[in-house]
């Protein structure tokens, strides 16, 4: 991907801007390939009542991180579209009491030449990203699968 | 259940004072039985990019819903315990432009006495959720089932 470094430094004044929580979440992109990308947040803005993640918190900023890849594919990719999420399914396997470190990747290599010839036709595309919750150490905490859809703009 | 309206009207102190983001989304409990609980949410809080609901706002707001129901027949039936979900599978069917309504819902009926002697015998128990996300007229836009565990603290 070319101009990584600007569309993720864009990342966080975009989401910032247009989804609040985002912001009450304090995401903080952190790095991004042509097929993953990383994200942290910190315990304070994301704690719960017994002192470790909120679930919530945790489910929202997965959903976003896989969300902020294909967005940031679809741009660098000159796609004009709207993603949207589909279904996902979560696990928690334990408590994370740390600063919270979301790494999305997709599950497949896309073509995204073939993503934006499907878009310019007025055909949607089905993409699916797998999602997971790590502290510092690189320890798993949540696993997420997701299924988003790219819909060309009306 | 006994005393309902007292567990409710505290609920939102609980919720804004120890998981913050619960009042970055400005949840507002609105009713509960013994199987069911209403919380309201409004849009600004919770919107996105698109100006309909960000997926990952209904998706914490799915979850603490349940979990504040479950919290809630917990207390009134002075089980000293945890609770945390486990697993979830959401499902998002349409955008919804408007305030948000959550009713989350106990899957089965659930004896809490016997959760009550569980617990005390250092047990967990596992419970599970149907949770909807709805406009002002009921129309459904997000559909979630969620499992949750009730621990005995430490």
């Amino acid at each position: 991907m070319k101009k990584e470094n600007g569309y993720l430094s864009g990342l966080q004044d975009f989401l910032y801007e247009n989804i609040p929580l985002t912001k009450a979440m304090a995401l903080q992109p952190e790095s991004i390939t042509d097929s993953k990308i990383t994200i942290k947040a910190p315990l304070a803005n994301n704690i719960n009542d017994k002192g470790s993640v909120f679930g919530g918190s945790s489910s929202a900023l997965m959903i976003i991180s896989a969300w902020s890849l294909i967005k940031i594919l679809c741009d660098s990719h000159k796609i004009d579209a709207d993603i949207v999420i589909h279904e996902n399914i979560c696990k928690w396997h334990k408590p994370l009491y740390d600063e919270l470190t979301i790494e999305a990747e997709l599950d497949d290599s896309y073509d995204f030449e073939q993503v934006r010839d499907k878009i310019e036709n007025n055909r949607h595309f089905r993409i699916n990203c797998d999602i997971k919750l790590l502290d510092n150490q690189r320890e798993i905490y949540s696993t997420m699968t997701a299924r988003y859809v790219i819909i060309p703009k009306k």
